[in-house]
């Protein structure tokens, strides 16, 4: 989870790329005219059009293809559920708070950099520093006594003040509220999609004319009180995330289109690479997954999935790898777990994760609610085994719960055995059991139910799905995004821009007659109108200003095409110029051809070079008569 | 924006709707494993697919052919904000509490509910009647004190228990929570999208380039803590909006496009026909602008747009009105607003909102923070006006502030005259002021600032603009999208499905093998590759059931078109047939042409008429040999 340092890009510039983010608007502080609030960003026209582009893809590269279920499941979620997925007892950071002013720290980042300034230090051996590059590798595992004792050894304070700091405490990274006007009902802002499509679990096996296996996904908001956000938007308070979750057999983890993606090679960062101290290796999917480097085919499919669609959207290959979590720094809920990783001068990034949460899930809202989330899976033969069934006494019910006995014996008829057999047992200590049925208490006696246990023979069994989850940080893909394809203009520092694919640029083409010469306006006029037809969206810029620069404001934009009107424009047979954003090359079409030509190109139908060898290059406006 | 009871349509059945909804997961409650929560609402992946497809028709529709400028903004909203924008003193419904088990009612519904109660009772007299008739109508502007009367008057219980009821209480609809690890930063959910534009005016002005009128736009989720949600989908506590924000010269609200919509025929119910208890009347745009019934044209223009996007996407014209807002039921941000309502079996629900917000909400964020959220105009002729100028002492500054001298010096180069005039005072009568820059305190001293008064020449003066919004409930024009699209075939009541329009509908085409036949398979492999081609998305359904059951499953899904690969399909030339939902109408057409054709049919370019007149009529599978 954590950003490891590397050396930034050669000739990378950070500060002048978010000097173009902010100055074109793609985003920007939330709520800056009131001094801001650390962790949340908003996006302006281009980031989110970007953005908006973004989500297609992944929509389009993930649900249509793959033929997945998409929900949309709300944001508040009452504590419960959260409870039973162990968010409510483990989802924490540790911090220490400056014990004069109260300033918190989140303790790993602060410890962090408190031994990379000591390794900067001149005086620091080579062995200590080895040891303080320990400690940080080992950061991630370490427990809250762990970590406290580094605080102590190395008599850490506050990097701002000097203060002593307090003892190492957690923080739930959830904010809560309460639903409802009373106050009583506790919840929070969900800290990721994957529990609302757990919940669903049953409706969507239904959908799926209960067959397995299948994946949901969704793609929404999440929120997580970060305790100290800086890092510009990788570290965030409120974020989308899109993610998958598919549910498959745990006896059976292969795939059926395993085979498109096994000559695909990523780089691989295996646990026993990092724990070995070597560096990561390019290898083939297929071999990772032979040679058990990865767990199996299914969680294998997804990370190549995953790779296709970061280099689709503009990641540089050569800068994306998948890092194995060592076992100590799993989340709760997973037991295998890979990060795409994007390196950025942030250091390497988790932009994707690609976890096995096994049955975790599943397994702890049955626990919570009694309501059975498994799947039937056809025995190979047909087995006898003994059958707990607990039955209700109707009339006696019927008495003593009026109306509400339908309920009780809807959810009684969905106990799972093991809860069958501890009533059994309560009712037989204690005369009574205790059944939430709506959130209701009903105390149920020996009179109300018998449990009747019977041999059957059955052609099937009911089994708990495990889960494979790719889960994306849209921001974090964005980001890296911008930074490997920041651009500079040989030879003039100040030409910034983005080479981003067509596929997420915020718009495809630009219209710029060459001068305000009213007989220009016609043919942007229908020019624009052919883009429209096409679905191709674009901008007119009709501003003064030479075209050149109108040409680096569009760049700076990340437009990929420009066609310009010109003088050659007015002459029959009617001809415009298209130039490519990165290269700047230009060609000279047919006004005709232009609409489905840009088209063709946004949607990577035809790439650039196939287009240039169709129409006369293009050098420079040949009539250049004053507009 | 309370709802109006209204007689059912003629044979509509919501239990049997909402059964339909259910049963294919259109949507659900949400957390219903854990007994649920009111007014929240999960979309499964028919309602997700129907969302996106009616969220990617109101981004055409409005940002794409008007150009806006969409952004995107984070949900937690820092009370300032909030403050500022009155919605924390002021977004309040009022409630009552059970006196005993402290159950809340939300006041309106319940002395609502209790009169029409007592209305139907055959002892009350026509003159009571018309009496309760009266209060129901005058509830929307009624005040606090003003509803306890009535509340008191008729003696009004527990709907519940039958307990007495508190006094009227008002309770803040917003969902409070404390952002950062302190808990010192009170946070809100936000109620609306809108002031996330409104924070943001300075840089949305500068992008547009400093030109007005220009419109943003914003798509999101936005929160209200409803006292007691019930209505289903009507009223919840978490919901999808689109919201405009339209930025305009106040002195001028004409609209360059209005030619193109005067001409279109709405109803509207304005608030002098619903004072005199006139029915609503249908008027042409352009008259109604000319009568100054509706105040503007730009408002007008918006009033048109929402009609045609409503309508586009399966609203039923003659079930859409716009109404008025009476002057004491507006909001208090609101000069003028008309609702577009839908009729419904809940009555006349309000869709879209169409306000007039004045220079309400970017003068209230001037006043909090300072920073002037204003546009130049160009004066028609130059003028000398008084200037009012702060000029820091930078080196006094310097010494005193450090580093942080250039921040302090930034805000105060960004007070208002006003903010200047008291800042002297101050700095005369105290000797000092203390200034916020970033959340912090700085206290100027007399030797630090001095105040300059001078005579300019103007060409421009700035201006605060107004704002236009229309905002949408995406979730309830879903709802009323159903309700007036859902159908029963005649003769056959069990058959029900939607009748969407293509637009919106979650998948556009089935293709259906009529048996499991291996031979058919090759031919329905080629088709959904031809659709995916083509942009497409399609379901294959290969399960067993006859093909009328199988047609039956996709109508309850709303695909509008279904292709079946039947005997014949197999004999050169290859055909296939096409089937329309609503009128079960069937041709037989080439396979190379079923792309293109369902392609057309989907995104509107051809009608089914056009279609069935160019290819031969089909009435049933003509080789029906076994499979």
């Amino acid at each position: 989870k954590e950003l490891e340092l590397a050396p930034p890009e050669v000739g990378f510039d950070r500060v002048k790329m978010e000097d173009l983010l902010k100055r074109r608007f793609y985003f920007d502080q939330s709520f800056s005219i009131y001094g801001g609030i650390a962790g949340q960003f908003d996006f302006g026209p281009m980031g989110c059009a970007m953005k908006t582009n973004m989500l297609n893809a992944w929509r389009s590269h993930f649900v249509l293809e793959e033929q997945m279920l998409e929900v949309d499941c709300t944001m508040l979620t009452p504590e419960p559920v959260l409870k039973a997925s162990g968010h409510v007892d483990r989802f924490a950071d540790l911090m220490v708070k400056d014990v004069k002013n109260g300033e918190c720290f989140r303790l790993d980042h602060l410890i962090k950099a408190h031994l990379e300034k000591m390794m900067m230090d001149k005086k620091t051996t080579a062995e200590q520093k080895a040891e303080y590059e320990d400690i940080i590798v080992k950061l991630d595992g370490m427990n809250k006594e762990e970590m406290n004792a580094v605080l102590r050894r190395f008599n850490m304070k506050s990097p701002v003040t000097g203060n002593d700091l307090s003892d190492a405490m957690e923080f739930n990274l959830m904010f809560s509220t309460s639903i409802g006007p009373t106050g009583l009902v506790k919840g929070f802002l969900r800290p990721e999609t994957a529990q609302g499509i757990f919940v669903n679990f049953k409706r969507l096996l239904e959908f799926n004319q209960s067959k397995l296996p299948f994946a949901a996904a969704q793609i929404g908001n999440s929120f997580r009180n970060e305790i100290s956000p800086r890092s510009g938007l990788i570290r965030v308070r409120e974020f989308t995330m899109a993610e998958i979750e598919h549910f498959v057999d745990p006896a059976n983890k292969d795939h059926p289109k395993f085979d498109a993606v096994k000559d695909l090679v990523v780089t691989l960062y295996s646990a026993c690479n990092q724990m070995e101290g070597k560096a990561a290796e390019p290898i083939r999917i297929g071999e990772a997954v032979k040679q058990k480097t990865i767990a199996n085919e299914t969680l294998a499919y997804f990370m190549a999935r995953i790779y296709q669609f970061m280099v689709k959207v503009g990641v540089d290959p050569r800068r994306l790898r998948f890092r194995q979590h060592m076992s100590n720094e799993m989340a709760h809920y997973a037991c295998d777990c890979w990060d795409a990783e994007c390196k950025t001068s942030y250091g390497w990034v988790e932009c994707v994760g690609c976890a096995d949460r096994s049955c975790y899930d599943l397994t702890q809202h049955t626990k919570a609610t009694g309501v059975k989330l498994v799947a039937e899976k056809k025995l190979a033969e047909p087995k006898t085994i003994e059958v707990v069934e607990c039955v209700p006494q109707k009339p006696v019910m019927g008495k003593a719960f009026k109306k509400e006995a339908k309920d009780v014996m809807e959810v009684l008829s969905t106990l799972g055995e093991d809860n069958i057999i501890e009533m059994e047992k309560k009712l037989e200590t204690d005369g009574e059991y205790s059944l939430m049925v709506k959130g209701k208490e009903y105390i149920l006696t020996k009179e109300m139910v018998t449990v009747k246990r019977y041999q059957k023979t059955v052609h099937v069994e009911e089994i708990v799905p495990a889960v494979i989850e790719p889960s994306f940080g849209i921001g974090r893909i964005m980001y890296s995004v911008w930074e490997h394809n920041f651009r500079m203009r040989e030879g003039d520092e100040q030409r910034t821009y983005f080479a981003l694919p067509p596929l997420v640029a915020p718009m495809k083409c630009s219209v710029l007659p060459l001068s305000n010469n009213p007989e220009f306006a016609p043919f942007v006029k229908r020019i624009s109108q052919d883009l429209t037809k096409n679905d191709v969206s674009h901008k007119v810029d009709d501003s003064s200003g030479s075209i050149g620069r109108r040409y680096a404001r569009t760049d700076e934009i990340a437009i990929p095409f420009g066609i310009t009107v010109d003088f050659d424009t007015l002459q029959s047979p009617h001809t415009a110029t298209v130039r490519e954003r990165d290269t700047m090359e230009q060609i000279r079409a047919p006004i005709e051809d232009l609409g489905e030509v840009v088209r063709d190109l946004a949607c990577g139908k035809r790439s650039w070079d196939e287009v240039k060898v169709c129409y006369p290059k293009f050098e420079q406006q040949e009539t250049t008569r004053a507009g």
